[in-house]
C-alpha cells in the first residue's frame, strides 16, 4: 500500500532543510519505499499566500497523509500580526491539535563526534541519551478561558493551564511503554507543591506505575528538573512532562548536547500517525543563505521511517549514513570545529544522499 | 530607630544554616548596627508545632519586622499531606503574598574562586554576572479559579495563569531600573506567541521603555531563554519575567554557576520591607549533619543589609569576608575540589565572622 507523505517547508530556513530531507525520501522511493510525496504550506508562507497560517487545503492533507514532515516556521516578518491566530506558529499548533499528536517525543542525544560542541563540560554530555516525551494538545496552551479583557478598569490577560485524567493517562502510557524499551527510567515533572493541575498528574502518574512493574517511576519539580539537566543530564532517561514545562525542558536539554541542529522530533496521535520535525526554529536570521543543518530534518526523516512507516531498516540506514558522514568530518556551520570541514546545506545533503 | 529583624530557621538545613548568619548579624549589632533580633516557626516545623505551616504569630512578627532571614521550608516528612493548604511551602507562598513581595531578586554571579565548579566551560561562566528579576505574589502560582474537579465524569485539574497591566508594570520597574544601576540592558521572557497573558506583558514592558531611554529592551521567548542561559548566559544583564517562568529560568541560572549553595536572593514589596534567603532549599538528605554551606544565608543577610536597611557598609563588609574565606581556600563539601579545605558549617560561620 502506497504511504502518502506531506512535506511542509514552511519558513525561514525550511524549505532549504527539507529539499535536503526530500532528496532522502526519494532515495528511500529509488530503493522500493513505497510512498508518494505531496507538498503544502503552512506558517507565515501559507499566510502570504491564502491569509490563514493553516489553510484548509493544507489541514486536508495533513489528515490525508500518513506522515507529515515539517521544516520550520515563524519569523519576524509575521511577528507583529496584531491577530495572534494569524501567526505563524498558530499554523503548527493547528496542526498538532487537528490531527491529535498529543504525544511529541524529543530526543537529546550528544553525538560522539560533536561531544565538545556542547557548552557542558565534555565528560557531563559523552553518551547523553534522553528522551522528553511532552503532551502537545493539551495544557496551557490550548486551554479555555483565555484572552485580555478589562476588569476593574484595568486590562488582564489570562490563559488557563488544564489536563484531565484522560488527557494525563494517555501520555503517560506513551512515557511509560518508551521507558520500558529503554533504560527502564520514568521521571514526570509536575509543580505538584503550588498547582492543582500538576497534583492530579502526579497521581495519574502514580496510578499508571504498578501496570508497568519494570519501570521505576519517580517525580521531581520542574525548577529541579531544570536544575538537574544543566547539573547532571545523564542521570535521566525517559521524562515526561505538559505542554509549557515540556516546551521549556525540551529546549534546554536539546541545547544541553551542543548540537540542536541536530535534533529531531516526533509527534504522534493515538493512530500512530505523526508529523516529523527538527527541534531547532525557522533561523531567519541564515535563511536562504544556503549554511543550515539539515541533518535533524533528515534525521526527522529516519524517525518517520520509525514511528509512522514501521520502516526500521531503512530508518537505521539513514541515521548511519549521516554518522558515517560526522566521521567523515563533514560539518555545517553551526556544528563546525577545528580540524573538520565546513559544508553547505547542499554539499551536506549530498554526502548524506552519497553514504546511503 | 532600631530596625527588627526576624530569623525563620524553617525545615532541614535551615536551622543550620540561619544559625551561622544569626552570628554574623550578632557581629554586626556588636560593631554598632541598631537591630533587634527574633526568631519564629514557618514550614514543616511550624506545621508540627502548631498544625499550620504560616502561624499567625509568625505573620504578625513577620508584618511587625523591617526584614526578614529565611532559612528553607519543605521536606519528605510533609510531602504526604493530603491538604496542600498544610504543606510547608504554603509558609513561604503567604509570606510572600501577605507582604506583598513581589519583587524577587535572584543573582546569579560566579565566584572567581569556584568557576570550576560549574558544569559549563570556564569561560562560558568566568565573569557570569545576572539579576533575574523574577514577579512573585502573581501568575499561576495565585491565580484563581485553581482546583481539581469532576467534569464529564471524569476529575480535570486547572490553574490559572493571570496578570494585569499593574503587576506587570510594577515589576517591570523595578527590573529596568535595576538594568539602569547595571549594564543597562533588559531581557523580558515570556511566550507572547502562544499565551494572551505574555502578550499583555510583553505590551506593558514596551509601554514602560520610553521612561528608561538608556536601558535596551529586548524580548525572548521562554523556551529560547532556557536554551540561551545554558548555551551563553554570558549575553545577559537582567532579565524580567512571571513566577513560574522566573521560579524555572532562575534555578537553571543559578545552577549554571556551579555553586548555587553561595546564591542568595531578596523578596522586597513596595515599602522596602524584605524577605531574604539562599537560593537552595531545605537539602533534607544533608540536614542535621551540619555540613551544609551557610554562605548563601551569610549573603542573604549582606543583601538585606544593602536593600532593606540601607546600611551598604556592613553588607560590603560581609561579602568581603566571604571572599577573603573562598581566597583562603575554605570550602563546604557542596564547593569542595582539589586543593581546598573542606570545613563544616559552623567552620565556615566561625572563618567569615573571623575574616568580618
Ligand atoms: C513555535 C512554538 C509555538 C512551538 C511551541 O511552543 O510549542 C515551539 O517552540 C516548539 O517547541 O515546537
Ligand atoms: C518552594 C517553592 C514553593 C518555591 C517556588 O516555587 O516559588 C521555590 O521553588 C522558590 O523558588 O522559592
Amino acid at each position: 500500500m502506497t504511504r502518502k507523505i506531506l512535506v511542509l517547508p514552511g519558513d525561514g530556513i525550511g524549505p532549504e532543510i527539507t529539499a535536503e530531507a526530500s532528496r532522502i525520501l526519494a532515495a528511500c522511493q529509488a530503493r522500493g519505499l513505497d510512498i508518494e510525496i505531496e507538498e503544502g504550506l503552512v506558517g507565515g508562507s501559507a499566510y502570504d499566500e491564502h491569509g490563514e497560517p493553516l489553510p484548509a487545503v493544507t489541514l486536508d492533507k495533513a489528515k490525508a497523509a500518513d506522515a507529515i514532515l515539517l521544516g520550520a516556521v515563524g519569523g519576524p516578518k509575521w511577528d507583529k500580526l496584531e491577530d495572534l491566530s494569524k501567526r505563524p506558529e498558530k499554523g503548527l499548533l493547528g496542526l498538532r491539535k487537528n490531527l491529535g499528536l498529543f504525544a511529541n517525543l524529543r530526543p537529546a542525544i550528544t553525538y560522539p563526534q560533536l561531544a565538545s560542541a556542547s557548552s557542558l563540560k565534555p565528560e557531563l554530555v559523552a553518551g547523553l541519551d534522553i528522551m522528553i516525551v511532552r503532551e502537545l494538545t493539551g495544557g496551557i496552551y490550548f486551554g479555555q478561558p483565555r484572552g485580555i479583557e478589562v476588569r476593574d478598569g484595568q486590562r488582564v490577560g489570562f490563559n488557563t493551564y488544564v489536563y484531565s485524567e484522560s488527557e494525563i493517562e494517555r501520555i503517560g502510557r506513551v512515557a511509560f511503554e518508551l521507558a520500558q524499551k529503554r533504560g527502564k527510567r520514568l521521571c514526570s515533572v509536575d509543580k505538584a507543591n503550588v498547582l492543582e493541575v500538576t497534583i492530579l498528574w502526579r497521581e495519574v502518574m502514580e496510578r499508571l506505575a504498578p501496570e508497568y512493574p519494570d519501570v521505576e517511576l519517580s517525580h521531581m519539580y520542574v525548577d529541579n528538573a531544570a536544575m538537574q539537566l544543566v547539573r547532571a543530564p545523564k542521570q535521566f532517561d525517559v521524562m515526561v512532562t505538559g505542554n509549557m514545562f515540556g516546551d521549556i525542558l525540551s529546549d534546554a536539554a536539546a541545547m544541553l548536547t551542543g548540537s540542536i541542529g541536530m535534533l529531531p522530533s516526533a509527534s504522534l496521535n493515538e493512530s500512530g500517525q505523526g508529523m516529523y520535525e527538527p527541534c531547532h526554529g525557522s533561523a531567519p536570521d541564515i535563511a536562504g543563505k544556503g549554511i543550515a543543518n539539515p541533518l535533524a530534518t533528515i534525521l526527522s526523516v529516519a524517525m518517520m521511517l520509525r514511528y509512522s512507516l514501521a520502516e526500521p531498516e531503512f530508518a537505521s540506514r539513514i541515521e548511519a549514513a549521516v554518522g558515517k558522514v560526522l566521521d567523515d568530518g563533514l560539518r555545517t556551520a553551526d556544528i563546525a570545529s577545528e580540524g573538520t570541514r565546513t559544508v553547505s546545506t547542499r554539499e551536506m545533503g549530498d554526502a548524506v544522499l552519497a553514504a546511503f
